[in-house]
């Protein structure tokens, strides 16, 4: 299908715009009229600038408060109308969209609506213009899809129709049957499909509309579901996101260009129009890669945590730290962002790492290059949303490029100490790209997404959500600050999975690690909360282990010093505990504040 | 009466948060438990830093899902309450918050609430703590402030008290007849007051209240009359502000504590509670003075909009520009900010000028060294919440200091050419100041808020908000970004009021000036929105003129270019208009960023 956006939801100047949408490889745009008016672009340069670029415009928006309203009124409407009629034609739009009125002038009429919106009608088809009339949701009188096909079907207009929304028609708590009335409208009457999604929020529906709309996938509307309706019908007009968003109103355009059609792309699959490469769900973690300056503290930590130095790249200067199913690469070669000590790349197991790096850049992930140098293996990766490296790996696996091919050999195999892989991986998001994150590893990666949780920081309030495959053995916490200046979030983290965190905190500190230092109000608030086996909860206050309980089971956890925008934690999930200690979050933000403003660091 | 804040109201360590509520002079805190579980202090160190500092612990907060429950589970809960009043006498803290319950296990049974919590009291009264049940909006069975003192009553316990508080009261949309119960309550029983203000906001309560409450006087609430009914029961505790908002918990919590204290004080104010000295409403604009290291291109644009250089200050390099009763003072000394071209400070005609300056000081405005030099008049001046430093002047009257005795004349009397004095000035407030600005301008200054209007940009949403005197002859318009990343608002600009804004215009370019170029687009929009007189919008198209009009008037108006942060508005208002023309503001926006990208600028 053809996809289409309207330039209010990228942010910019008009033209900046469209080079975003076509680059991002949109077929359409809609011309918001108020990007039109402060554009020092003439109507026909627009037009002629569009179709350089490949794109048709598909729609000119809005026009509003046109109908149902008493006759002088409706005939300055109509002066109006014909003014914005001719711009279209220098512009090359062919259809407009009319929104339901929402002035107090407009009186409940559906025959005077039906009536004014024909004559409407009859001045845009001399036009040649088709005229597209959509229900806002706070619309005065006409506020549902059904009520304004039914005055666009009285009207029996050749140049009038109907233009579906999904805000308007999903943020009005639709149930999936108030749909079922769009199968009954012939394809050819619905001259429009304009697409949004938005959290659930229970908030006025015109501020919800104006500052939290999001693409398809990024909220909580079932919106494949309406398209599936609106395909029933023989729709074949475009697929065109109008989303307004405060934050992308922001945002580079290029990238959000590029997040807004993925997110047509998956919904496009959902409803089984875009056949992309099935998604291969990775099945693990081969590996996690720091980059660093200076290897000497990571390799103190890496060790006091356990792990041994088994391997070096035959390459490049990176080493292979390994304990249990846990694999930790240290990176000490030039690269960009080696400034700080950091994550930089991910290695996920995958069935198919061909494939898989087929269906990421089908959902327009960049492509990283195969191979680094000429004797590396040739080893499919994708940069993720925040710049992460994903590597498609296939570690042993005969046949298949193996990354740890690169490596030789240069110690012992580990001794086992107690801890088995790792659990999950802790990153930041720049902050508006929260969403685009979420649903890149979703689409892209096939991961589920869990619930999006707040957490108190003593200097702002974090989002985190967590993405997983169906066992868990693949777990990635996503998490973003409330607003682009907190900088109390820049750090990342490396959870490592143990079966017995007493222990391996135990065998840490012997090793000369220091654990996060937890205060002791902590532990007397646990004690008013639960009832711990006598002598616990003195070896949790010891140790610094944090503690927490959900429907399933216990969630028992510490965390390293920081090194970089680094650290470590162990933790201990029993009885099939789902999170990731949310609630002690705070306590940890705070300790990790409070051990900053001490080393200064 | 004395001042308390809640922790939680403010940003950082607790420590942090104590030291910016002393500092601000608050007399005590309300002490959020997660604060406490994430500091490293002790609770007796805690208690030992407030005594040092003065504060005293008003609150111990909150405690939740306590009463109306089955046995085995209040059992528990007595447990945990044990726990923590045993936490509050380490604290010194003497009466606790429990918020009414929002447990799914709670029983709307009033009768067994009140025995609950009766033994609570119990249980308190052992360890000299007194309870305060609060009705949150959203609890489960008890939601108003009526309800709750209805339990509290039936369970007659001494150690049983309710909590009032402003949000959970007014949020739920009183009217002012459901206050009238307030004043039925004995006010000994009344153990505490938390006062927030909200924007009025059609949103799910919940999250309106976790993420909007505001300081008072800095939203849509009548809290003033809500603390009238509370005071009018003997009511003789702290009034205390609770204030859950995003955007404090990450500003420095010094200002936003100032910020605070001043809304409790004109609070006290209003409801006749503390003597401030009167305001002293400013009676007109006495001067505007820009700062800039390189007078060249100012003097050029000055010169242009037909002022003349009338004078220069007798010790510094400031040199005095008239016109009409427009007054400009260009200061190329040293100072801060001196590296771009800026607007320093306002002079403000006011009928008394070192009683304005008492008020201002009152309410914490940092009052600012009265003579420069020892030569210099002696004048009343202080610092706005963005730094813009406010002179409380008496121009030419006899018997008080005079700003224009600092200066001595350098030209003839400026020739009157169109331009009759400053219509308004327009600052924009750093992110997090934008509320803190507009209670100052009020509560300091004395002027009324107008509607707060939002405004595209194409980076960003801007909010934009006016503060004026009663004859329109002060107007100050405040203008903040959607978030501390947008960099589109850094423009401040001076509007200059002309009766013939044409004439104006046309001064201005044929003495070299050059307009802000207006698209095309606008005016043909503006063509199909009114009708115009023969010529009429054509001579707007040619000089680059904006036109709006509102119930009143119309307002027509049209912009220079700008220099480092600066620009003017040439400005004519007829028939009453009393806006700032701010449908025309995106246009004018882009127009700018279009320049800006244009000049590298």
């Amino acid at each position: 299908m053809r996809t289409s956006i309207a330039t209010v939801s990228l942010s910019g100047s008009l033209t900046g715009k469209l080079d975003a949408a076509a680059r991002a490889g949109f077929d359409g745009v809609e011309i918001f009229e108020n990007d039109l008016l402060a554009s020092p672009l003439t109507p026909e340069d627009i037009r002629d600038r569009c179709a350089d670029l490949g794109l048709t415009i598909d729609l000119f928006q809005p026009m509003r408060d046109i109908e149902a309203v008493p006759e002088a009124e409706f005939a300055r409407n109509l002066r109006r109308a014909r003014h914005k009629f001719e711009l279209m034609r220098r512009l090359g739009a062919d259809t407009v969209l009319v929104c339901s009125s929402v002035s107090p002038q407009a009186v409940d009429d559906d025959a005077l609506a039906a009536e004014q919106l024909s004559r409407l009608a009859d001045l845009a088809r001399e036009s040649g213009v088709k005229v597209a009339y959509e229900a806002l949701a706070w619309g005065r009188h006409v506020s549902t899809y059904d009520h304004a096909w039914r005055i666009v079907e009285a009207a029996g207009h050749p140049a009038l129709g109907t233009c579906l929304d999904s805000f308007h028609i999903l943020s009005r708590g639709s149930e999936p049957k108030d749909l079922e009335g769009i199968g009954a409208i012939p394809g050819e009457k619905i001259f429009f499909l304009q697409l949004a999604d938005a959290p659930l929020l229970a908030m006025d529906v015109l501020q919800w509309s104006r500052h939290y709309r999001c693409f398809p996938g990024q909220g909580g509307f079932d919106v494949a579901g309406l398209v599936r309706h609106v395909l029933s019908t023989g729709y074949d007009g475009p697929l065109s996101l109008e989303v307004f968003n405060d934050v992308f109103r922001q945002a580079d355009a290029g990238p959000t260009a590029v997040d807004a059609r993925r997110s047509l792309l998956v919904l496009q699959e959902t409803v089984g129009r875009a056949p992309l490469p099935d998604p291969v769900v990775p099945t693990g973690v081969a590996f996690a890669e720091l980059v660093t300056s200076d290897a000497e503290p990571l390799s103190a930590l890496l060790g006091s945590l356990g792990f041994t130095r088994t391997a070096r790249h035959r390459g490049k200067p990176v080493a292979l730290w390994e304990q249990g199913e846990a694999r930790i690469l240290v990176n000490t070669g030039p690269a960009v962002r080696r400034d700080v000590t950091q994550l930089a790349a991910i290695g996920l197991e995958s069935p198919d790492p061909a494939a898989a790096a087929r269906r990421a850049e089908a959902l327009l992930a960049p492509v990283l290059p195969r191979r680094r140098a000429p004797e590396d293996a040739p080893l499919d990766a994708v940069a993720a949303p925040d710049g992460t490296e994903l590597f498609f790996c296939a570690t042993g696996r005969p046949g298949l490029p193996d990354w740890r091919a690169d490596f030789e050999d240069t110690g012992p195999a580990p001794a086992p100490t107690g801890i088995r892989r790792i659990d999950h991986l802790a990153l930041t998001q720049p902050w508006h790209h929260f969403d685009e994150a979420a649903l890149f590893h979703r689409g892209v990666l096939g991961l589920h997404g869990q619930e999006s949780v707040d957490v108190a920081d003593p200097y702002g309030l974090l989002r985190s959500r967590a993405v997983t495959n169906a066992d868990g053995s693949v777990r990635i916490a996503l998490t973003v600050g409330a607003a682009p200046t907190d900088q109390s979030v820049q750090a990342q983290h490396i959870a490592l999975a143990t079966d017995d965190v007493i222990a391996a905190a135990r065998r840490f500190r012997e090793a000369g690690g220091r654990l996060l230092p937890v205060p002791a109000n902590y532990y007397d608030d646990l004690a008013a909360r639960f009832e711990f086996a006598d002598g616990e909860l003195e070896t949790y206050r010891d140790l610094g282990i944090l503690y927490d309980r959900d429907a399933h089971g216990v969630f028992r956890h510490c965390y390293t010093r920081t090194i970089g925008r680094v650290f470590f934690e162990l933790v201990q999930r029993d009885d099939g505990y789902r999170g990731y200690g949310a609630s002690n979050a705070p306590v940890r933000l705070a300790a990790q504040h409070g051990v900053r403003a001490l080393t200064g660091g």
